[in-house]
This record gives structure tokens, sequence and C-alpha cells, in this order.
């Protein structure tokens, strides 16, 4: 979408924002400082949430932010009472820091499950990251390697979007997560900030539709956390509205729907053990509700993954992978293709097999299943229904990394 | 249940039942006659069926059942028409060798979907399984070890149960599976035969209540088969009737929900690449299926599965697990349990963790965590609901199981 123009250096794009990263061994501690910005987020819908969690919804009533702190190596869930004290030491110490009200600080946390906050490592290692705060690349750079878990890289995205009407704003975000990545927002942590002047409400709409096709679309082990926050704020440094009778502009959705499913598929390649990065296209489903849930499950089927690993193109588990999601389907007239960035073979057509041994379309498939990057296409031939999910392989490494987490 | 005897030998148990297996590399063929049975079977809940299940549930609709024949190395599935060709070819055989009419004969296929069936070397093994029909402890050893594919060993079951009136009757199942195996009944085949009278009727619906509580409660990796089924069969040789004034004797049922809970426990056990076998119990739930919803989610995440395999007593995974089942939780009530043979432990009683570093708790916690068996004990102190699910710990070879088994 030519109105859409990627950028270099996440939040160093945005004027009046400041961002900080700091760690001490495996405990991060990320700060943005976005002062009297409108701001809404998305939560885990997990039955057990996470102590920051509860104590940001609160805070978010407002629909002003001015300051977010996020820690990593210790998810302040299951805590007790204990867990909002800690909430609030941490919320005090920002507000002393930055002076800014108490009540327009969001807080963050991701890490291990069931255990109480260091609350002396974690307090120190925020007063390095309070003596950083800046608005260069680096310290972009900095805030997105903060909140890193498990994960490998740090996630950054940032764009420029040209407006319907000629103007340009800007939206840069930084994520993290790996594993309990689930359909609905796995261990994902996503701050997102807009220099467009945009209405909490409005950023509270325009963050689900954006949410629904990017972080509930990507699966790593089905497992769904206590802590997923996605937090958006509009600072309004440009001093340009996005929203005009009502309405929010298209092309700025658009941008913002670019910049979730970037951050979306990193963290989806980035997958606890992850060595392909998978993408599931679905259309011709009979609606788009049974194309997310056919597009989800060949994304989250463990066969379909240890395929994928071992270089498998193995349709008889995609097609049962799909059978088992919930949609409609006629396996006699279904098309099943799989592509890279030089491939692109049916494997089955019409509900015909095409791919049997010795045939050229199996000898490319195969060729297709050694990339990094795998595509599977489906066509259902039911009706307009469209959706892509993402995900990655399972391998001994995802068992390696979970099976030695907190021992 | 003193009125259950667990006895050996399988199939040899039952009167008028001859059974067999015969083996050629990966193909399989089992082969169970007993003449002039009643039966029916509950079959996958996969919108992509396998031909010989659409097969047996026409055959099924007669109610009469007089020889099986199952192959396992290819499971007839997403094969078009030449799939029900191949199942009439081989009912065909079953006729002509046991002499009995082709709509008295079910069919069962396991192996590799999406692939034609190789009828030439499966015809050859079964004229060899024909030749070895016999009624002692070692052909059905053998009809147990033909239909495994990725089990490493065969399962088998037989008991013996009083009748409220003191009259005894036996019944006898055997089953397989190990990969594929959901919370809907995964790639598992299992063929149950009673020498009790039972109409039609009675059967399907003692053995749907049963396979609820058994293959419907245990999850080896999420993925539903397009093959699962479970057929039971009565041929009446005790002479007893065990369903009267409509009725089906309770000790009955419960004899036969013992036989389908060995036979699940045995496949959850054999779990591809399983080195523990999983148990949760779930009390204390606000309704039956809110316990259903929780314990299968414990024994279904990948992140707790991965942490019984790594020893690793993670009760927030647990917590978690629980959180996104979709069941009614309160976490600040829970209590949390571990136990094996010689151990039981509280991780988190009423709320409160109890197992934080150097408590005995987590010492004793952490030899838990080093048995074969690993129990889970929940009480969410809501309401009367209870059920319990099996599953196994996820592991390395599981996905070197899963990446090699087509190529």
């Amino acid at each position: 979408m030519e109105f859409i123009k990627e950028l270099n250096g996440g939040f160093s794009v945005i004027e009046n924002l400041k961002v900080s990263g700091a760690r001490e061994g495996k405990y991060g501690v990320t700060i943005i400082y976005s002062p009297n910005s409108t701001a809404s987020a998305v939560f885990t819908s997990n039955k057990v949430v996470a102590a920051p969690v509860k104590y940001t919804k609160n805070v978010l009533k407002k629909g002003i932010i001015s300051a977010v702190f996020v820690n990593s190596g210790n998810a302040n869930c299951f805590t007790g009472e204990q867990g909002f004290k800690d909430c609030e030491t941490l919320v005090g110490l920002v507000s002393n820091e930055l002076d800014v009200p108490k009540d327009e600080i969001a807080i963050s946390s991701t890490g291990v499950i069931g255990r109480e906050m260091p609350i002396d490592i974690i307090s120190k290692v925020a007063n390095e990251s309070f003596s950083r705060l800046g608005n260069s690349p680096e310290d972009s750079l900095a805030a997105a390697k903060a909140i890193m878990t498990t994960d490998t890289f740090p996630k950054e995205c940032a764009v420029e979007v040209t407006l319907t009407n000629g103007e340009t704003v800007k939206i840069a975000g930084i994520t993290k997560g790996s594993g309990m990545i689930a359909p609905n927002m796995g261990t994902m942590l996503s701050f997102i900030v807009t220099d467009a002047v945009v209405p909490a409400d409005d950023i509270n709409k325009a963050l689900k539709k954006s949410a629904d096709i990017s972080f509930n679309m990507i699966v790593v082990d089905g497992d769904e956390s206590t802590n997923d926050t996605c937090l958006m704020m509009a600072n309004g440094s440009s001093g340009i509205e996005v929203v005009s009778d009502g309405k929010l502009d298209d092309n700025f959705q658009e941008a913002l729907n670019y910049v979730c499913i970037n951050l979306a598929k990193k963290m989806a390649r980035d997958g606890e053990g992850a060595t392909k990065f998978i993408e599931a296209n679905v259309c011709g489903a009979k609606n788009e509700n049974d194309a997310k849930l056919a597009a989800k499950s060949i994304i989250s089927s463990s066969l379909f993954k240890s395929a994928v690993f071992g270089g498998d193109p193995n349709w008889g588990r995609i097609v049962s992978a799909i059978g088992y999601s919930g949609c409609d389907l006629n396996p006699d007239i279904v098309t099943i293709a799989i592509a890279n960035e030089e491939y692109d073979v049916d494997l089955v057509k019409d509900g015909k097999i095409l791919a049997f041994e010795n045939t050229p379309n199996l000898e490319i498939a195969e060729k297709v299943m050694q990339s990094k990057n795998v595509v599977v296409n489906i066509d259902m031939h039911l009706g307009d229904g469209e959706a892509t999910a993402w995900g990655c392989d399972l391998t001994y490494d995802y068992v390696k990394i979970n099976a030695e987490y907190t021992t």
C-alpha cells in the first residue's frame, strides 16, 4: 500500500516521546514517557489475570496515559495482595521520577508466574532505565530489548502514513513474546504510540480491529497468557486529527493494521525454539469466521508444526486440522498449495491429490518445505471468507526451553 | 470396585470369538470374528472422515456385526472414490474367507492420511491374518499388535463383572493410538467385545457414556484424527442379558467404564515420545462440564507438558491453563496439589502459594515431578463438579517422531 511507508528507528520517529530500557540478568525495565496521551488497550482473556493488568485496566478508565512502566523477568501474576502493593510501589517510583500523576501511569509485567516480584532488583534496574530516557533509535532499541524474555531478537516497527486528506502522521510500536502465544494474545506485550490526535474511544475501536487480524491470528503453542497487553497511546505531537465526523481515517486504520501485523509476524517468527515461519492463507471459506478457524487450526496443529520442522509437505495433516477446526469443509473440492519466495505448488487441487511419490509436485513441495518461510494457501471453494494466520514449527528446542524455564 | 475383576488374556476370555493379527513392515491386519453380534460404535467428529469410517457407519445401521477388518499403515482417508472401492475389495475378501454377509462386516484403518491404500500388500497380510484366527491369549496379543502404528506397546484389557443380580459376564477390548490424540478421540481405534446379550441401541448408549469419561478425556497433542473408531460388539455367548425393563445393569456400565478408562490411560501413557504419564483430577468446579474443561486444559498445555518433561512443578502454568480453559475460576481460593505413589503435596492452598524456593513443599514437589506418574489434584472450591483427564509430557521425541513420520 503506497500510502504506508516503513521507517527505521522505532519510537524515535515520534516527537514528544522518550523511551528507555535497562537490564540486569533476567530482569529488564522499559519506560515509555509520552505525556498526556490519549490511550486504550486490549488485554488477555485468561481468567487468571496478573496484578498489573488489573491495575492498568483501572487506570485506563480515565483514557489518559503519560507513562508506561514495563518489567520483564517476573509476571507479577498469582501474587495476591502483594502483587497490587508492588504495582503501587513501582507506580509511585515512576510518578516521582517523571513528575506525572499516578493515575496516568500504566504498568505491565512479563516473566515467571506465581512468584513474588523481586522489588529491590526491579527498582534498581528501573532507576538505571530512568537515567537513560531519550529519543534516539538506540533508545527505542533498548526499550524493545528490555522487555524480552525468551525472545531471541527485539521487535520494533514504525511507519509514516499518508491520510486520505494528504496529511501524514506516524505510528511506532514495540512488542515482545515468544512462548505462551495463543489464539487470543499469548504472553505478548505490545506498546504502540502515534503522533496523531486520536480520542481514546477511537483508539480502542481501531486497536480491537487491528488486534483481531494480527495478534489474535498468531499461535506459537496454544497457551494463553495471564499478562497479555497491547497498549496504544496517541500523543498528538503532529497536531493532526485522524478522526473527523466521528470516523477514523481509513488509511490510518490500514497503517495501524500494518504495524500490528508486522509486530505479530515478528512474534510468530521468534516463537520459542522456532526454525521456520509459517503463514496460512485461507480463502473461499463459507465466511470470515470459518476462514479464521481454519487458518488458526493449521498453524496450531502440533502434528503439522512437527512436519514443517521435519520438512514434510504433509497435506493429510493440513486437511485434518481444517477438518477438526469447526469450520465448514468439503474435502472433495478443497485446494491446498504451499509456496515460498521461489515456488508455488499445488499439493491437492479440487480434492485431487497431485503430490504423490515421484511426481514433480512432490519434488517442488519438498524444496518449499526446506525454506525458512513456508506459506500454506487453502481455497475451500465454499464462499468468500478469507483469513491469514501465522505461526512457527514445533522443535526440540521448544521443549528444551520450556522444560528448563524456571528450574 | 469389588464387582469388577480384571482378567489376563484379552479377547481370549470371551467365548465364540476368534481374533488374529499379522504384520509386514508397517502394514498390519487385525481380524475380529464375532458372528452375529449386536454392535454399535462412536466415531471421530473431524469433518474429514476416512472412507472406512463412512463405510462402517453405514453398515452399523443394521446393528449386527459378524467380523471386523482393521489395517494399520494407511488410513484410507482423503482418498476419494478409490478409498470406497478399496473398502469394498477388503470387505469382499473378508466375506469370502469367513463366509459372513458383506453387510455385517465393519472396516477400520489407521496410518498415513492422503495416500491410496497399497491394496496388494494389505490383501497379502490379510490372508496371513485369516490363517491365524484363534482364541488364545497369544491370538489376542497378535490382534492388539497388528493395529499399532507409532504405539510402543500393545493395549488390551479384559474384565469379569458380577451383575447386580449375581450373574457374571465378561468384557474385553484392545486399542491403539498414540499421536493425533485429541479431546474428541484422536487416531484411536478401540474394539470391545462382551459375551453379554445387549441390544445394539443399549450398546450405543452405554458406549457413549463410557467414551465421554475415558477416550474423550485423554489428550496427547490436541490433533483430532479422521479415523477414530470405538466399536463394541455383544456376541451373547454367555446367554446372560444385561438389559431388563429397558435399563442397563449398573455394574455392567461401571465395568464398561473400567475397560474404556483402562484402555484410554494406556493410550495416554503411550503418547508419542512420552516419558511420563499425567493425571489431572479436578474437583470443586462449578459443574461437571467446567471440571472437564479445566482437567483437559491442564493436560493439553504444551507449556505444562514441557514442564513435566523437565521435572518442574510449575503451578503458574497449571493455573494459567485453567484460566484460559473457559471454566469458572477464582484464583484466590484455588488449591493445587501434586502427587505420586509416595507423596502428596500442596503447591497452592486456598490461593496461597506454599511451594516457594527453599520450602519443604517445593523439595517434595520436585521429587514428585521426577516420577513416571504425575498426578495433579485441583480443588476449585466453587461447586460439586468433578472430572479426570489423562495425558503425557511433551518431549524431544514427540517432535522427532512427527517430523520424520512420512518422509
